[in-house]
């Protein structure tokens, strides 16, 4: 099968692309390499069933194109930074809502009806229960990022009932693991590099967050699309439980074998639309046999072990 | 107080406008006049504390200027077409996602922090529970009218949380009453008027639907902004219990004293997207008191007179 991956340079979409190819399909990747990376793509690129397309999703004309003739798409494209939406309202409105708009008039257009899509469980908001299972009351959106995400699955939503397309839809945690390259985790190190002494950690270091390594959620993924056949497929993915910010502090500094100042901005989140307890219950895409093959710790310290090999990533795009 | 009202010539926009006048607030309306009417503006203009705008809410600029010096916004303006969404997608997009976006960054750059919103009832979908609350399980979008509503929600919201602005919005059912232009009791009457011998209708006519009385959806607003006092207030409105569209079609031939031929399109719905059952609990806006004045057969009723003493509302707009 041809599979159409957008964000195929990025976090996700690169270990994705690399396990498709592996499973034997062909892959046409989209990237605008606005937060992807060239080195992401290496050994995907030395796979003849392997295809990149440089281009945005926000360049429609181009984006069909791309499209044509494939019969999957996995759309991971994303603005993936959460934290600082409020900066720049507008990025998460184009970079989510808009491109999957497009993406998904570029299927109708080609002729494409079945689509994946990375969203996330940011769309719970503070959810009102926990852990927050798919068919949680509807919540009120507390980041654009969430916001641009859930508008986006309503659109892919409502595009399944009114054009027959199917959907499979996934509302990530946290993801760590190879080629992470944003986040607290990724924060934490860049940081405790440059000066091991101290650490500024926002919010009081309370925040319980869930993780999941990268591999564990692609593989969450294709077994989903392999085996939910609904005409919507929602799923969460989600680690085993959760940990306090200070537990994955603890983590990475014995690690390290440090011991910095930890410096707390306070409050009871990091900033204004994070969450203070993410944890989702995952027992949907359970019940398909999936389970998480790396427990929290462990996919911390993998991120770390990473990082330290790849230095270059903590630099700033250029 | 000065309002400023997106969508001021349209069904809603116009009754609110003159009722925010007759309380003695000024009101600056702004209106681009795609299904917008002048004669809907004929009360309000003769007000001096009523000053009309003629922009669109894609043109963000005009939208800024109109906006600037108004204390409270209420953005009716929309794409209310919920049956045409297939035909053109971008539509609803831009006109009630894109449009929210632009009006909540009007709002940023001027200075106004409280939005009042009229959101529908289409975005619980096929709702899992009936009759359905606020806090219904998280609704999957049947209809790209319900999506663009539901994202214009998670931004408004997400505006709340991000840069404290407070909101107001309101899921509606079919709202009836005078100055009523589009809907099914619209369709209806215009196939009789051409010819009261056959009337052909989508569905099977079991379709349950409800009702609220324009006067009493503005009643209910109103009384919400000025009692409810969170952060984000969020409500429905709908009027008491639902019926069936032959219910409602009895009604219209009972009182235009016909007995036309029925011809249904058959299925449970009247075309995707359709909810074949909207029926809101609204018991967090009565808790405030509220009640709706008109049952839903006066309502329809109401309407048919209405549409009986302007039949040039009828004729497909120029």
């Amino acid at each position: 099968m041809r599979y159409f991956v957008t964000g195929c340079a990025g976090f996700i979409g690169s270990h994705l692309t690399e396990r498709l190819l592996a499973h034997g399909h062909e892959v046409v990747g989209y990237d605008n390499f606005s937060t992807g990376r060239e080195s992401f793509l290496e050994a995907a690129r030395e796979n003849a069933d392997f295809r990149l397309i440089r281009g945005d999703t926000l360049d429609t004309s181009t984006l069909a194109a791309a499209m044509t003739g494939s019969q999957r798409v996995f759309h991971c494209a994303a603005n993936a930074d959460v934290r600082f939406g409020l900066a720049r309202p507008r990025r998460d409105l184009e970079q989510n809502t808009l491109a999957t708009h497009n993406v998904l008039e570029a299927m109708r257009s080609t002729g494409v009806h079945r689509i994946a899509f990375t969203s996330t469980g940011s769309v719970y908001g503070d959810a009102a229960v926990i852990p927050t299972a798919e068919d949680a009351p509807c919540p009120i959106q507390t980041s654009l990022y969430g916001a641009s995400k859930l508008a986006a699955e309503g659109l892919i939503t409502a595009y399944c009932t009114g054009y027959g397309f199917q959907s499979h839809i996934f509302r990530l945690v946290s993801i760590l693991g190879e080629r992470y390259t944003h986040g607290h985790v990724f924060d934490f190190y860049g940081q405790l590099r440059t000066d091991p002494s101290r650490l500024r950690v926002l919010g009081d270091g309370h925040q319980r967050k869930s993780y999941l390594y990268v591999q564990d959620c692609i593989e969450a993924m294709l077994l989903a699309i392999e085996h939910a056949n609904e005409h919507i497929n929602l799923f969460n993915l989600g680690g085993d439980g959760y940990c306090e910010v200070r537990q994955s502090i603890d983590w990475i500094c014995e690690a390290l074998d440090i011991t910095p100042a930890l410096e707390f901005s306070g409050g009871d989140r990091g900033w204004s639309g994070d969450s203070p307890f993410i944890h989702l219950d995952s027992s949907r895409i359970r019940a398909l046999g999936w389970r998480p093959s790396l427990p929290l710790r462990e996919s911390v310290l993998r991120t770390l072990a990473y990082l330290a090999a790849h230095p270059q990533l903590l630099e700033p795009l250029t």
